[in-house]
C-alpha cells in the first residue's frame, strides 16, 4: 500500500515528504495507522549524523500514537481498532531482561531494530523500489507503519492520540527515570539540568513524588516559565555564576541534592550532575543521549563518598504493562501532558517542527496526519 | 608519657622507630594502648606521596585493637579495660549523615581528622617537642593513641585483638561493601577485581551472600590460591587473554556480572569493573581509593542502559554499632580473619611489613606491640 510519510533520504537534510510503499504486516507483526506524532531531539540527532547508529535511508520518528488497522499471524493481543502507542523499548514478558523484574530493557527485537530492520531481517518500507530502514522498531513519520507486536501498548480509546503519543518517549522517559529509577521520596531536594520536554517531565514526575524542592537548571532563562508552571521551585542559570554549577547548587543546598537529571546528552553536565548530589547518598541519573564516543568522566572520591551514577532508558517503563496506567493518570489529571504541547501543525509541516526543536522555541509540536 | 611509635618523618622514607610523646586524653577523648596493629595499602598510599592529602610528619596506621586506659572529661560511653577497635570512620549518632539512615560518612570529626589534628584542633603527639600529625583519626602505629570517643568500637573482650584488629579496615571494608554497599542477593553473579585482603574479604562478604559465582580476578596467579580457600569460583588472570577484561566476564557470565568491586584503586580497572556488568541491572562498586587527581571514566551509554556505578568507604559500615556484631560473628565462626594474617611480627619490624605489602609476599602481618 501507499503511505504518506517523511523520509530521511541523507544525512543532515531535511526530510523529503513523499509517498512510500507500505508491506503489509507480517507474522507477529501489526500495521498501525498513525495519527498523531511528534519530533523529539534523538529523531534530530540521528537525522544530524552525530548519531553512530544511525541509517540511512530510513522512516524516523518513535513517539506518536495511531489506530490498529491489520495484524499478522498469531498475533493474539490485539485487533483492528485497538488505540496504541509505539514502544521503542518493547516488552515480550520472556526473554531474561523482562523476566528480571530489574529493567525495561528487553531484549526479544533489539538485534534487529539496532539494525532498522523488522525481527525477521527485513524492512516493511520502500521507496521507488529503494527500501527504506526502521527507526528505533517505530517509524512514526510514516502514515501507515508496521511494528511487533511486542512492540505496541495498547490504550484506553477514550484518550486523545494528539495529547498521548507524547508518552511514547518524553513525558515518560522524564516522569519514570524520577519514580521508576531514581525511585525519589518525599521531602527530597532535586535538580534537573535541561529544560526539554524529558526536564519538565522530570519537574513533574518530582511533583508527583512530592520532592521539597525542584531545581530547574538552564541557560535559556526563557524556559523557567514552563519549568516553573510544572511545579519547579528554584531556577538556575549557570550563566549568572562565576563558580561551577556544581558548586552553585551545593552551596543552594546544604551540601548538594538527594537526586539529579541530566535531560540534555551533554557529558560535562552529567558530571556536574553527578557532583551536584549530596555526600552519602546522592543519586545522578543520566538521561540525556551523549554524542558518538563521548565520555563522563569524575574522581571516583566521588562514589567513594557515597554518590551513586546510573542512568535511565524511557523512564524505565515498561511499555505494554506500565504505558496504559500512564494513560489513565492523563485522563484523571493525574499527569500534564497538554501544556508540553506549544505547537500543532499538520504533518506535511515535519521540517518546520525540526527547525523549532533546534532554536529551542518548540518543547512538543504534535503532527497530525 | 612517652610511647613506642613508628613515625613517617618524610614522604618516602621508611617509618622511624620512635619514642613520642603522648598528651593524656582531653575532653571528649581516650587513651588507648594499642595491642596490635596491621599495615594496610593506604598507609603504604600515603607514605609514598601519592595521597594528595597526606601530612607529614605523623603517626600513621588506621588497622588495629587495643585497650582503653584512660577516659577524658565527659566520656561516658567507655571505660578504662573496654577493648577497642579504632574508628577512621567515625559515628557520633547525632549529625546529619548519622541521621540520614543512609551513610555511615559521619561528619563529627571529619574536618579535623582530615587535618591530622583532634576535634580540638591541635595534636597530642610530639616527637622532641616537634608536633606530629594524627592519621585518619586512628595513629596505631604508636603503642599509646589518642581517640575520640566517636571514634572507637566498643568490642567483646573474649576476642583476640591481634586477629580482630583487621576488622578496623580490610575485613569491614570488604564484606561491608558486598553486604551494606551492593546488598548481593543469593544466586547472584560476582566478579571482584584484585585479591589483596579487601578482594579476599568481598570473596567472603559474597559466599556469606550466597552467591552462586565468585570470579577472582587478579594478574598475580599466586593469589588465587587463597581466593580459592574463601570460596571463589573461577579464577581470571587478565593477562592470559588478548580481549579486554570486561569482555572476557561479559562472555564468561552470558552477558556480564550482576555486580562487580574494584578492589585495587586502578581507575582503568574501575572502568573495566563497570562495564564487565550486565546490562540492565549490573552494579559495580568503587572500594580502591585512586590516586590524587586520577578519573574514571566510560561511555554515558553503559548507565543508560541500566548500569550502576556506585562506591563504598569501609563498607558502608557504622563501626559503633556494627562493629561489635562482626567481631561476634568471628567468635561464631561465621567470618575467617585467621586466614587473612599471612605473617606475625613483632612491632619494631613494621617496616619490613610494609616491605612484604608491596611485594605482594603477604595479606596482612599483625605487628604486636
Amino acid at each position: 500500500m501507499k503511505s504518506r510519510a517523511a523520509v530521511a533520504l541523507e544525512v543532515g537534510k531535511p526530510l523529503e515528504l513523499v509517498d512510500i510503499d507500505v508491506e503489509g504486516p507480517k507474522a507477529g507483526e501489526v500495521l498501525v495507522r498513525m495519527v498523531a506524532t511528534s519530533v523529539c531531539h534523538t529523531d534530530a540527532f540521528t537525522l544530524s549524523g552525530a548519531d553512530p547508529e544511525g541509517l540511512f535511508p530510513s522512516v524516523l520518528g518513535h513517539e506518536g500514537a495511531g489506530v490498529v488497522e491489520e495484524v499478522g499471524e498469531g498475533v493474539t493481543g490485539l485487533r483492528p481498532g485497538d488505540h496504541v502507542i509505539p514502544l521503542y523499548t518493547a516488552e515480550c514478558g520472556k526473554c531474561k531482561f523482562c523476566l528480571s523484574g530489574k529493567t525495561n530493557l528487553c531484549s526479544s527485537v533489539r538485534a534487529t531494530q539496532g539494525k532498522g530492520l523488522m525481527p525477521d531481517g527485513t524492512t516493511r518500507f520502500s521507496l521507488d523500489g529503494q527500501p527504506l530502514h526502521h527507526y528505533m522498531g517505530c517509524s512514526t513519520f510514516s502514515e501507515y507503519t508496521v511494528l511487533p507486536e511486542v512492540s505496541l501498548a495498547v490504550v484506553s480509546q477514550q484518550a486523545p492520540l494528539d495529547k498521548i503519543c507524547l508518552l511514547g518517549c518524553g513525558v515518560t522517559t522524564g516522569i519514570g527515570a524520577v519514580l521508576n529509577t531514581a525511585k525519589v521520596e518525599p521531602g527530597a531536594t532535586v535538580a534537573i539540568f535541561g529544560m526539554g520536554a524529558i526536564g519538565l517531565a522530570a519537574i513533574q514526575g518530582a511533583v508527583m513524588a512530592k520532592a521539597s524542592r525542584i531545581i530547574a537548571i538552564d541557560i535559556n532563562p526563557e524556559k523557567f516559565q514552563l519549568a516553573e508552571q510544572f511545579g519547579a521551585t528554584d531556577f538556575v542559570n549557570p550563566k549568572d555564576y562565576a563558580a561551577s554549577i556544581q558548586e552553585v547548587i551545593v552551596d543552594m543546598t546544604d551540601g548538594g541534592v538527594d537526586y539529579s537529571f541530566e535531560c540534555i546528552g551533554n557529558v560535562n553536565v552529567m558530571r556536574s550532575a553527578l557532583e551536584c548530589c549530596h555526600k552519602g547518598w546522592g543519586e545522578s541519573v543520566v538521561i540525556g543521549v551523549a554524542g558518538a564516543g563521548e565520555e563522563i568522566s569524575t574522581r571516583p572520591f566521588q562514589l567513594v563518598t557515597g554518590r551513586v551514577w546510573k542512568g535511565s532508558a524511557f523512564g524505565g517503563v515498561k511499555g505494554r504493562s506500565e504505558l496504559p496506567g500512564y494513560v489513565e493518570q492523563y485522563m484523571n489529571g493525574e499527569i500534564n501532558i497538554d501544556d508540553f504541547v506549544t505547537h500543532d501543525m499538520s504533518f506535511e509541516k515535519i521540517n518546520e517542527a525540526f527547525e523549532l526543536l533546534h532554536k529551542g522555541e518548540s518543547i512538543r509540536t504534535v503532527l497530525h496526519y
